[in-house]
């Protein structure tokens, strides 16, 4: 067995530093990479750096490729909380979130809008190169619970690693000022799949 | 004579929608093209969305491509004023703020930390071919006045066309929320700069 371990925070600053992140549009099942833009914004509010990495389609390099991105960047010493829009990128290129905490040693929480189906992946798995290595890290997760982070709008999807679901629950609710997505994954969206419309008309 | 017109504010929101742009770092007096990144920011606060654009590095080309840029945007119709940081763009690649202006029915605002050194921009245009076109572009931006945009930091210096010497200070002091810089170029310059330092590293 594992031994659990997470950060614990004292207090949740209103600045807290976020790194937000998503994938850019691509062609799904072909080779090639896609590009992950990383943002880190301060607390709900203000964009404070960019990153960038580029990850294989289907591939099994996301959990390196973003833990390395992260260490190689003049924010790493600022950011607190890793936040990822689920743990498949660029198709199902799939983030091991206990092993991105222990890569940073910072704490990782993934959001999705719709509740994630682990039987729609598997199913999607099943295709796959290396379907028991995918489906181990998918299954090695953790729960899945619900946070409802603005009154009255629905509530998001969550998972985490190296935190509490209450302190995870606490900066999801401090940082999504603009919808019910936190501030740094909305802003991590617009400029990936901004920069990527505009790929083809250079 | 050409008739001097400008866009009138009668009331200026707080959400105004403001297009700031930047370029990323290149490698001066080379051949190729250089990546412009404009970003909507709706005032001093939220980013919108992300655009994005290459010019010859000295070429002439970033009036016409800028136009371009923000008439194939999904955020055209919001946009209600461009903001560049300062008229030269990769290099001496010069923006006809005039031009701009006409070609997009979008006020123009300059904005600078240094007062822009116009015999230093001719000296260096004398390098370059075409300087006669070039220089008059240069000539014919208007006069460069200061504007303090937050109180006790310094004044930026601003050229406009299109819009009035006093809505320009208005709109640049409701922008200037996190620096003297108003937003849209504060986050313009952060996105095209991170993107530029990663892509090295691909």
């Amino acid at each position: 067995m594992t031994k659990l371990t997470y950060k614990k925070f004292r207090q949740i600053k209103s600045e807290i530093r976020i790194l937000g992140i998503d994938d850019s549009v691509f062609t799904p099942r072909t080779k090639g990479k896609a590009d992950l833009i990383g943002v880190v914004c301060r607390g709900g509010q203000w964009l404070d750096g960019i990153m960038r990495t580029k990850v294989e389609i289907d591939g099994l390099d996301a959990t390196e490729k973003i833990a390395k991105m992260i260490k190689n960047s003049p924010h790493y010493a600022q950011i607190r909380v890793i936040m990822l829009d689920g743990i498949t990128y660029a198709g199902f290129n799939i983030v091991d979130i206990k092993e991105l905490y222990a890569k940073t040693l910072l704490p990782v929480i993934t959001v999705t809008r719709e509740e994630p189906s682990l039987e729609d992946i598997r199913k999607a798995l099943k295709n796959l190169p290396y379907y028991e290595k995918r489906w181990k890290i998918v299954k090695n997760t953790g729960e899945t619970f619900k946070v409802q982070t603005r009154e009255g709008e629905e509530p998001v999807h969550v998972q985490v690693a190296g935190i509490s679901q209450s302190d995870a629950e606490k900066i999801l609710k401090k940082t999504s000022t603009r919808s019910n997505i936190p501030e740094a994954l909305r802003v991590a969206h617009i400029i990936a799949s901004g920069l990527a419309q505009t790929k083809e008309k250079e």
